[in-house]
């Protein structure tokens, strides 16, 4: 197979990694080549130093994007999981990168506050922390994610579930026997959107 | 064929880069996947921010590495071009990378001196710019690097073909017609590192 990057956006605390490290033990048990590259990952190895200003963040998310194109034009599937929340830079990437496909893991504010589990919103709100995104620093929704979750409404499976069947129909990975887990209305929703953007 | 990283090191203007890129051609033709991570191709992309202190030469060496080292093993030729000063930091990337082939590119001070291509050892030696390797900051020549050239005494193609064929007599590459194209002497010299070093 082609390699391809997997790059899962959202707020902090909305779940990207904990998706993006199902999908790579799936695309692993698949026979496939998998690299993840974290906010753990990367901040130890790539963006030592960097900071949370804006330029910081895009310099971050730029070398993050370099790295996965190297790896996906190279027959590997980069998987990759940051806030990302500027637009621009998402899309300087896509440009960048031949094979890419986005993954915006959607959940309310209102859900992550309550959530909180890292108690970083209640440092935010209060001050403590500054420039978080969604407090006191912007998010720019994907408006064309190729993939589109949302971890308030859906459960942990269903979303693991419309990542991979949706790789599948894309033909970007090998299908499994399982491809039946996603409902026909689900179905029938991936198709319309892989049909809207092209890829169907 | 599995990765391996190939990693050029020596002073400024030893011939690291050109080497590099003569050998990135000759894998490509023998159908192998190759990227190469020279000074430019960092600095835009990993390393925008560093200076030339210890510690960010360091952390630029190890990002090199960080990122050779996904490439090696997922099945690419990485090819790192740098004046990597410190041991440390090389053998730390050594440890690190599965498959690691140290080039030391060696020319003496005065033939560098005397070359002199981008005039910076003038500029270093008129103290114009700080921290030069080979100047006023160290190189710490390698001790056991797996293959030796001398820019200063061996023509570009000899060079070539003496690197070319000891990642022939590795197995890391697949074999080409023109292995006769190092001396027996020099072919002799090579087994006998290789031997010296474990490899055969």
């Amino acid at each position: 197979m082609k390699g391809f990057t997997l790059w899962f956006t959202g707020l902090s605390g909305s779940g990207k990694t904990t998706l993006a490290r199902e999908v790579e033990e799936a695309l692993l048990e698949r026979g496939m080549k998998v690299e993840v590259l974290d906010g753990d990952v990367v901040r130890t190895n790539l963006s030592k130093g960097l900071g949370f200003s804006k330029e910081d963040r895009d310099e971050n998310i730029k070398r993050i994007g370099f790295v996965s194109h190297l790896l996906s034009r190279n027959g590997v599937v980069a998987i990759a999981s940051a806030i990302s929340p500027y637009e621009e830079i998402r899309r300087r990437n896509r440009d960048m990168i031949e094979r890419y496909v986005e993954v915006y893991v959607r959940c309310s504010l209102d859900e992550l506050k309550r959530r909180d589990v890292k108690g970083l919103y209640a440092k935010a709100l209060a001050g403590e922390i500054k420039g978080f995104t969604g407090v006191d620093d912007p998010y720019e929704e994907p408006k064309n994610p190729e993939i589109l979750v949302d971890s308030e409404k859906e459960t942990e499976e269903e979303s693991f579930q419309k990542i991979i069947r949706t790789l599948e129909l894309m033909g970007y990975i090998p299908g499994a026997d399982n491809s039946d887990e996603v409902s026909p209305e689900e179905e029938e929703k991936i198709k319309q959107r892989l049909h809207d953007l092209g890829y169907i």
